[in-house]
Formats: C-alpha cells, structure tokens, sequence
C-alpha cells in the first residue's frame, strides 16, 4: 500500500461541491494530490525491489476487480489512488525492476518522470511549429546533440516517432518513394509491369519489418532473408549473390535493413560491406539500431558501428537504453526530404504563411500530432550528462561480460553467441536438443515464476536460449550476481 | 518565472557527489523535484490566462537559447528547471488556454497529468499481456466503459493507438486484408490482372486518409472524393453512383470512410445511408467520430450518430474531447479480429504459453510496444463522472451556440455552417470573395498576434472561413465573450 489511508485523504473532499461545476481540479487540490502521487512514485522507486517483477496477476484478476461500468458521479481523487494500491500496482509488471533481465532490459529515470509532467500538462500537439515552438525546436537541438554524442557525420538530421516500428516503416517507405516515386500518387496495384519490390535483411531481424512490409502493401514476401554466419551475421557475399538472383528475375531491390544488434543476440552484421553493395546497386540502406544505438556514445565500442555513417536512415531507442520514458524512437536521416516527399500533404486548415521558414512536424509521417517527446530526451542528457550515461552503458555492458563469465566458468552452462553489448545469451547443457530444450524452458519458468527476476528466450539453431538482458537504471553487481544464483538453484531443481 | 530561484533550489545540490555514481536520482532528490514540478504546474494552470496563446518566439529563439552540444558533466535538476523557464514556456503554445479555439480546442486535466506520472514510472511496454497486464486489461475495462457510455452495442470491441492518423491508418489496413487476403503476403505489386482498390469519402475528409492510403500503397488516387450538399455532408445517391461506376471501370471498392464531425465545419455525412450501401456492396465501413465521437455521451447529441452502430470500425480521439492528455485514440471494432488477421506475427523471442488465454496488445497493429495509455482515461472517467462529463461537453456546445447566435444578430459577421457541436464556422461580410477572404485573413492575423486567443480558419466554396473550437475544460462564458469582443475589435481595424 503506497497510498496514504482513506481519512487522511479525503477528509476535506465533497465532490458534489467542486465536480457539479465545470472546470478542472482546483489548483489547491492539484498541489495536494500531486504532492501524493509524488510521495507514492518515490516509494515506487525507493521499495521497487519488493515487488515480484512479472506480475503474478493471472489473466481478468484486473477486469473482475473493477465495476462494469464508469461511475455516473465523479469520485473523489483519493479513491482513484486506492484503486492503483487495490488493482493496478499487483498487475504491474516492473520493467524498473533491476532484475527485469527479459526481453531488453530498459527503465525511466527520475527525471524522465518530470518531463513527461511537463509534457502532459502543456499537452501541445506539434504538427505546425506555431502550435508547439518548444516541441518542434527542441526535438532538432537534442537529435543534434544525440547525433554529435553517437558520432554520426553532420549530414544526419533526425526525427522522433513513438516507437522503432513505426521509424522502420517510415524509412522503407522513403525508400518505395525513391524507387518508386509514383508509387505516391498511382499505389501499387494495377500497374501492369511494374516489378515486385524486394527488401533484404538477416534471419535475425526484428519482426516490426514484417509488418512494415505488410502494411506498405509489399507484402511478406517482399523480405529475403540472407545466410548468417556462426555469429548470427548476416553474410554480405550472400546478399550481393541475392540482389543478383532477384534483378535477373526482374525483381527490384529497394532497401538492405543490417542490424547491429539484433533482438535475438545483439549480433552486429557487417555493416561497412553492406555499405558497399548498396552503393553498388543503388539501393536504401537502414540501419537498425534501435536497441544498440544508445551504445555508440560509448568510445570504445564505436568501431562496433563503422558503417552505420553511410546509411540513409538509422533508427534508434532512447527509451531502450537512454533512460528515457517509454515512447521516444529517433530516425536519423541522410535527407530528410526524402521523408517529406513520401508524406507532406497540407489541407487548408493546416496550411501557415511560416512553411518555408520553418520546419512543421507533421510533413514527415503519417501522425499529425506529435507529443513533446523531445523534452525527456534533453531531461536526461542533462540531468546525466554525456559522461553520466556513458559510464552507466559501459557499465551494463561489464556486467553483461562478468555474467558471460560466470556462464563461461561453469560445467552446467555455455555462451550461446558473442556478447558485444549487454546481453547475454546462455543455456543450461544436457544430452540432445530436445532435453536441452526442456530443461531450459523449465528453469526459465521456475525463475520468472519466483517473481525474483524476469529473464526470457529465443531460438538460435533450433535451441532454446535464454537471453539476460542489463539495461536499468537501477542495476547494479549485486542483481546479476543474485540472477546468477537463482539460474543455478533453478538447474539444481530443473537436472533432478 | 515559475520557478523558485536559483538560492533556494540548489544549496544542497552536489552533482559530483551524486552523478557520477551509477544508478538514478536519489528519493530525497526526487521528492524534493517531484514537489516542485507540482508546484511549477499548479501554478501554471492558475495562471494559464496570463500567457500568450499562441507562442510569440520567433523561428530558431529556441535553438538560439541552447548550447550546441550536450552538457559534458551532468547538471543539477535546478538548472534544468530554471532552463524551462527561461527557454521552453515562452515557445509553448498554450493548448489550456481557455481561449485557445484554434484547431479543436483540446485540453487536459489535472487527474490526466497525474496518469502520466503513473505510466511514465511503470514504464510498461504492453506488447504481451504479461509484460504489462494492468495496462492490458484496463485498456479492455475503459474502452467498454467508453463503449457504454457512446451507446455503442456490444459487438464492439476497442484498440488504442497513439493517433487518428493511425487508428484509420489500421482500419483501412483492415478493409484491404479483407478485400485482398493474400495482399499480407503477396503485396500489391506485379499481381497481373488484380484490380485497382477505392476508398470513398466527402470532400471535407480528414488530411490523414490521404497518408492512410499512401502508406498502405494504395496511392492517393485510390480516393474518390463524394460530393457533398449545402450542408458539407456526403450526397449518399452520389456515393452509389461513383461506385458502381468503379464496378463497371474494373475497380474494386473497399471501403467507405462517413465523417461524424468533418475538421473543416464538423459536419455530419449520412451514416445511415452510407451503412445501407456498404451492406449493398459488401464493402468496409469506417466512421471518422475523431473529434466528435465524445459527444456521443450526451445523450440529446445521440442522434447525431444515428447509424454508426453498423460500421466495422469507428475512430474516436479522447484526447480531443475527453479531457485526456495527448495521445489516445481510440480504434472500435465490430470483429478485432480483423486487425489481427492483417497484423499478428510472433517471433520466437515474443511466444508465450498463455497466448491462447490473454489478448496480446501486439497483435492489433504495427506498433509492438505500447504506452500504459488506459490509465488517463480511466483517472478521466472516474474523477469527471459519467455526468461529470456530459455536463462539460454539452456547455460547450451551448457556448458555441452562445457565440453562434452573436455572430448571426451582427450586421458584420455571418456564420458559415450548422453547428452541430462545439465549432462555429463564421466570416466577416465584404464585398466580392476576394475582399472578404482578405478582410478575413486580417482579422485572424490581429486576433492570433494579440496573444489573447488564438482562431483558425478553413476555405468553404473558395472563401475563407474562420472557426472558433470551444473544447477546452477551463473555458467559460466569459472567455466566448472576449474573443468576440477581440474579433469585433479586429474588424474595426481591418475593414478600415
């Protein structure tokens, strides 16, 4: 219970008072329910330990605790707050969780919360930089600055979406637009002879593209997925021999997606020789690196990103690995018009006498609306400083290595892929596949099921293999040496 | 200056102590900022009429403010705090200013902001139901809730996404999946004889189908814009007729899109009549109720809606009139499992044993990760009340009518469409088309450069038309009173 108790709360409320008028909350109140709600966060943060960290609801636990319909009358703020006590907080699954090592591990920071305080209150919808000057600004100030920190070349000028999903569809669709400038205006069906577009990536390459392609009207088997070597690469001899085979077969290349740091593994493929081929044959080059890329800002681990200057888009993830609020996706863009092409479009009650003067949000994608999102990110670059995150990315990934280790120095267990960033992929040993497979399903079921931590899978050649992702905030030697117990009393009971 | 000063905030502060260690703000610290970011915002909204509605910075102040790069060392949240102060409130545009009628006039509420603070701090990404079953199964709960309260039957189902722009994006992704199953798989292009699709709507359809249809590869000539009557709604007989003209031409009709509530006047295309065609041709009906779909909860205003009950899908904005802070739209479905035919796709590292039992958020679109948005909605709901609600939206209306009525009885003005809801489309007389357009054009500009409100306009039949949107939860009689005091000043001085 983070809540304070009912008569405390609510001693001076009448709501028949202050919500049969109209109007917002009166401030005096908004002071005081702010100052709770601030109280409840900072509990959150300070006993976030405490909570199992996937939430061992089980499915309609929150449905059958609430009414089945709004309540006619307004009810007093208080109330709401012991609802998020009764039935959201033990439905919560805590992504700030230190032990939260599934999926990739990713958190907010403090000040994060404040901007999207910020944010929400001002409540400005940025597709015209006259309806959200701060908004429109400051997302091109701290996508500089994310771009200086990350070392990419002066050429890049980024955009901010909600999620890599939707950056990733955006930039295949520049690409369809440069391939296919019609495209715009004619669509894709009915157009006699025009070829089928093809888009190639690695077998390791994240799903959000297979709906990007489905959703372009490309369709799934728009995607080639090239051969990757023993360390999940993509193969760049492979790539070139598929882009032969296709244009022989009048297909037409329009985009190769290399990943550097693929959501299986966090494998990098070659980047640089992916360069070249799409030099050579003209064709779209997006480098996902939406996870990964907050790690560039890290000196010694940017040659891992050599290449990546000779993209004609980027996607990155503050929110995956900057400590910033779920959602803030960053596409970097050699020109950005090529964007602007594939989606401007201004009706009358949009169109401003400052167009050409300034930059208008909504001219590049498909949402007209856009949240602040930029104020969490400059938040937090300045709260932290580029030298604040740096140590904390370096720090993640030596956590990550002395995990690696831990798995490298034990008879029971193996690294199942190389570990550039901070995560690790492992598995228990036993006989054949299929007992492998089972008593690695069985101990990542004992450890999420504890509540102690959250760890989760993926299949590399047909073998289950358990992923440990470090990214929090909160993270410190002490948990990856607490999962590390757990994973080993885990085996101990899984071998019986 | 909103802020305390620099003395008082800061004497504790040591950033080297703090920053460069790991980890996150410490508790103190955040409770400390925490209560001050209330206090700022508290006084923000106290003093929200005292700011210029419309930003007066001029194109790059912001970027001028700011240094080049991000801050090597990290800094003292005070600073930041100060820096918010003196750089981004004079570039916001005060979307709750009460005399904010550009646009729609939207605006948040307190109880919204505080939801944020929640979602920010859990930081969930619901892309599986156990990665966040609380923002899961909320989502359920509050979009029944809102069905209910919409008079919606209960064969519908809901989604939330970010945006309008989205939510159709995906309904008319729906309709193609429809028209077109193997369009997921084969794409659109080099598919020999198969026909050109057409999506229907009025002239006076929302900008964001036009990019709906680019991005789906559909092109912009797939709509067919329907002649509207006098009125600015849809011709229904006209509607027929181009589609049978398309069944003969070898096009094949996929959806219709009626608008509850155009952007430009907020008319209201025959529903009805559109429903029965749809049926007649076996064709996707889609309502854009983005604006107006909250005002289905007055119950005098039901009517208005009368046949969107038959659509297959209907998108409504609760941050647009709901009182909920940007972004949540809201996508309804007759079968939601239309999305997920056009969408589901799971990789190895997102399968779960409990598919089968629990909806998974990721399946109902392109975005995988999504943002803990039912919970300022359900704050909404519960702390407005059902009649709470109502109660706001209908004073509204009648200040727009209050205002109707003003502009009718001037020998000066004229009003330029029905208002059905909360916007008046209006116009100050001249003589030929072109002085008006021009009289007009002066008095928005005064209007909109005084700070004091801030108005948009459209064009109706070639002629500039200006609209005053009543939306915002803090807007009163008084604040109608003065923008037409403003506008009578206006033209004083422009039709000198």
């Amino acid at each position: 219970m983070l809540s304070r108790p009912a008569a405390v709360q609510d001693q001076t409320w009448d709501p028949m008072d202050k919500l049969t008028q109209f109007g917002d909350m009166p401030a005096d109140d908004f002071r005081r329910y702010g100052y709770e709600v601030v109280d409840w966060l900072a509990n959150y943060f300070e006993r976030i330990e405490e909570f199992p960290v996937l939430s061992q609801v089980r499915p309609d636990d929150v449905k059958n605790a609430l009414p089945a319909s709004a309540p006619e009358q307004g009810e007093p703020f208080g109330e709401v707050l012991r609802d998020v006590d009764r039935v959201i907080l033990p439905a919560v699954t805590h992504w700030n969780h230190p032990n939260f090592h599934g999926l990739f591990s990713t958190s907010t920071s403090s000040v994060g919360v404040f901007a999207e305080m910020f944010a929400a209150a001002f409540d400005m919808k940025a597709m015209l930089w006259r309806t959200a000057p701060a908004s429109t600004e400051l997302e091109d100030v701290v996508l500089d600055w994310l771009r200086q920190m990350t070392g990419l070349p002066d050429v890049f000028e980024g955009i901010i979406y909600d999620t890599a999903s939707v950056s990733t569809m955006h930039a295949i669709a520049a690409a369809r637009e440069r391939a296919d400038p019609e495209s715009r205006k004619l669509g894709l069906l009915g157009r006699g002879e025009a070829p089928r577009m093809r888009v190639y990536l690695s077998e390791h390459v994240h799903s959000s593209i297979d709906k990007s392609v489905i959703t372009l009207g490309l369709g799934i088997q728009s995607l080639r997925r090239i051969e990757t070597n023993e360390r999940f690469e993509m193969i760049p001899e492979k790539l070139a021999e598929a882009i032969d085979d296709d244009i022989e077969a009048g297909i037409l290349p329009i985009c190769a997606i290399p990943t550097i740091g693929t959501t299986s593994t966090t494998s990098i493929d070659p980047v640089a020789a992916v360069a070249d081929i799409c030099e050579k044959y003209g064709i779209w080059m997006h480098v996902d690196a939406a996870y990964a890329g907050s790690a560039a800002i890290v000196p010694e681990l940017q040659p891992l990103f050599a290449g990546w200057e000779r993209a004609d888009s980027i996607v990155m993830n503050p929110h995956k690995w900057l400590f910033t609020p779920f959602d803030l996706s960053v596409l970097y863009c050699r020109d950005l018009d090529d964007l602007k092409k594939a989606f401007s479009l201004v009706p009358e009650y949009l169109k401003t006498d400052d167009a050409e003067r300034v930059k208008n949000g909504m001219d590049y994608g498909i949402q007209l609306g856009r949240r602040f999102r930029s104020l969490k990110l400059w938040f937090v670059m300045r709260y932290f400083g580029r030298s604040g995150l740096i140590a904390r990315i370096r720090e993640h990934c030596r956590l990550a290595r002395t995990f690696a280790a831990r798995v490298e120095e034990s008879p029971n267990w193996e690294v199942a892929a190389p570990v550039p960033f901070a995560l690790v992929c492992f598995r228990a040993k036993a006989g054949d596949i299929d007992a492998a497979n089972a008593l690695n399903e069985e101990i990542m079921r004992i450890v999420n099921s504890s509540g102690k931590a959250y760890i989760s899978h993926t299949k590399l050649n047909g073998r289950i293999t358990l992923r440990l992702s470090v990214g929090s905030v909160h993270v410190e030697e002490r948990h990856i040496e607490k999962v590390w117990q757990l994973l080993e009393t885990a085996y101990e009971q899984a071998a019986k």
